[in-house]
């Protein structure tokens, strides 16, 4: 009898809340977008399956010009983090490999050594003072929101690290894509950062870019 | 003489701009704490060291009764992360290594295996429904703001993971020591979560509880 | 003429604003939640009716095994706080009654004694200190975000309080049902709990929960 | 031996989490605010006795020209809702009681009615809609941020509300205090409103404001 | 070759990052508002026409009884500001021109004079102190959020002024417009206020308000 | 004696409410800055010219490199800002004058065009699309946070723009300086942007960096 009263107050109780459930957020990412993330997929549709996300356990194809990889677990992968303020990516660096400069315009972040030595540092913005470390496995090294920052390996072998940001969408303005992977005027380009024409029309070749 | 004009608008410039440094704020945590952070250290003061920390580098000593070990980087042990919105922890989970039921109160965490299997869950507010996952190297979980979760290791061997936080302090509330491991009255445990006075007892004789 | 211009002038300043009125969003069910809140029913069809809540004025059935009832006025029940970062919810204490530990993962909970004595307190997460204050008519408490707290009623006569969260849907988890009233398996809620196997199923039992 | 291992654990954890305590910030009035609150005091100083607040529960004076009293809990008060996002206030008003035309600048407003009958509304910033209603004990209204409101005893007998609001120091603006009580020139009034003067004096006289 | 691998290795990382394009959410104004904004326009048909409005670049008509006028560069007339925390406005004043006494709910505001002399000043919530300036060409004053503020022509000549807010809907909220220009009934603006019947009714007339 | 009831009723009310005036916060510089920004000055301590700033009154020298001047009105300029969200800059731009790419790594950016005619552009994060519009005296513009941009004047005449930012401190981040204008080795800036040496060695030449 008396497990009956209870489940009976707990219906009383619970009917009420089940209307909004709002502990997560599952993105629907067949609707727009907006300011503070997507609308969320139905509760009831929602499974264990949704929290978990296996993409950064498959090392990166670091077979490339700057021998690196990066695999983000964005909320475009991983549509659990959407409206929860965190996203994951994981970073492979083969030897000599970089990731180039780069902004995350929207998050700060946060890096942690799996495995191998990497040098990382970032650029303040006031004074444009330069803070670099090299790091081992284990160390942990903290990049502010919006500012320049780059990773290299410094070791002989592979590294990997994997890296959280408190955003579901970090963003990610990488320097030379910016510059010289798009549309943008080689005189725009040139004008607004004296490099030369020759380097702006060299990497343009490179990057893909036109103009 | 092109090279000092441009010097000297840099001078111009970055002259204004210098007195409030706030890409970060180093904590300063010989001040007292404010609802936003601690205070920053002088600008002038911080080193590329203090961005990065060691300590998630060591293996915790899983030599207890859980057979497990928390090692945080949070504000308290990483002043840099104050106001960046973004702390890390390591979890060390020997075989049979549990992390007990326990709740971050202002933050949202996202855990990735380095290594083994890790069964991990949480609970979410309306209608209690459990998600479980067992993951394995290389996974990502995610376990939303506020919310009971437990980490227990799933395989026949140690267990590594690394979870971060969108807060510089996340919190921990380990239900174990909230019930359990203070002055809270027996008679209150009892009243506020029906457990019986045998179990209250004895567990409060485990974890050094009183009343 | 005077007061034909002024309307005019009326007319020329506020059409350009009333394209987006976002003095309020009262929120449409109908669609699905986001991360902020509920998208806005059209703003003409809100009327003051929108804005007051009744169902705080009804005591709640407190003839059931905790002699207690929570009466929310969330936004699924009151849709005109979404998006305005409040919500209340009225607690009717029988004598004996008990609001069972619980916790609001998204919410800081203030709390006003309209009658009777109440006993109250929180669990903080750090050292697990526990603050409890037997609270009498008039007196007000403060619950701060995503910590165990509960609400006993210490008199000989029935107890009512009202409760404001800062947040639309604080939600609600307490911790029987969270641990009892489910389908988490009893070995895993007591390997993270270490409570024993006749206390968990027993609570099972009683709470609905099966495994 | 089991429970010596345990608490050697709870030990090595929690001395690690200790240094910064921040599940709240009850605050130091001595020290300057910030513009997200005091700072905290030292966590090892704060008892129970800091989150319950009895101001409350007196009634106000309302042997006044407005036939009302507002009684606050804001953070000058009530120290302890600093940081936590929350405040409340006790409106008591007499037969014929009003609490005139005013405004939070800071935050929004639930209402509870403890006893009586309140006439209660406030007008949207676009189209300047009206929304009123008259409440009965045990209703609940809410009053956006920042709009122009206002309640008014609408019964016979004394009336009691309580409120709450989504900050631990929202403002009051009341209209006619800043428009009659201050310096500001009764000229400027007349030019900002085109109130009459002989209206802008009387009221001024009456409020205790020069110019 | 070089270019061919690092365009590759481009389409490998942009590519996983195109599906949430979050640097901006230009509003789609045909969809429901949210708590946050409005949903966003496809990423796709976004040009760079979104982001510029030329609105502001035309003087308002001041040929009414205030010799004023506001034109708004909010999200309902510039949709690319949605989710960017910021709008702004163009005031023009005619000699002897007036912004009447008025709040913005939502937002605080920045003015910067480009033409003229202005007299501009804000009332505090607390203790009602004003504090007015007159402005000159170049001069910048801030209006916190929610207080009530006026700005007036004190030149002979016509004056120009651009504002910005830290959101893309600031509201607001013109005094005389709230209490005489709706319906709220006489009886109760009298009530509220404490102002003249004759009062109320004679600005009532002029700003076309009943009751 | 009505008013002198009604001033009483003042006194009673505002005496509680005066200990924490938080409308404004105007910085203490001389104090350490935090998370939120700086502790604020003593309310007491407050005039209206705290409010009003008049350097951006004054045409920045021009005669430099970039022929172009940015004057900031960010809290170390203007302390009155401080907690309110926004913040202004002046940009003069002479014939030929640019603003050199770059980023505000807290905030977002409207400008608007006081005189003259300048063509101003962002790069998108996610594939890198340029945004580049020629605007016109009266247009406006919005640059989202953290994404690189530039502005170059498109006329024959001198321009002038006024922008603000929705931070009080946005932060600047010049990619120039940032590259070339420290002590960031050549050889790290060259791995991390495929520039070449020559280049590197001559930027770093005339801005003034090392390494």
């Amino acid at each position: 009898m008396i497990h009956i009263l209870f489940f009976i107050f707990a219906l009383l109780f619970t009917s009420s809340t089940n209307a909004a459930v709002n502990d997560f957020c599952v993105a629907n990412l067949n609707k727009a977008d907006g300011p503070s993330g997507y609308p969320c997929i139905t509760p009831t549709k929602v499974t264990a399956d949704h929290f978990a996300f296996s993409g950064l356990g498959v090392a990166g194809n670091t077979t490339n010009i700057i021998k690196a990889a990066v695999t983000p677990s964005f909320v475009a992968q991983f549509p659990a983090v959407n409206g929860l303020g965190l996203s994951s990516a994981r970073l492979d660096l083969a030897p000599g490999g970089v990731i180039p400069m780069h902004t995350h315009p929207a998050a700060s972040e946060i890096l942690f050594v799996v495995k191998g030595r990497i040098k990382a540092g970032f650029i303040s913005s006031s004074a444009n003072t330069v803070y670099v470390k090299t790091l081992k496995r284990g160390d942990v090294m903290v990049f502010p929101q919006g500012l320049l920052h780059f990773q290299i390996n410094a070791g002989k072998y592979s590294a990997l690290a994997v890296v959280s940001f408190n955003s579901p969408n970090p963003g990610l303005q990488i320097l030379d894509f910016a510059l010289f992977g798009n549309n943008l005027a080689s005189t725009l380009v040139e004008q607004t950062t004296f490099l030369d024409d020759a380097q702006v029309k060299k990497l343009k070749g490179i990057l893909g870019g036109t103009g």
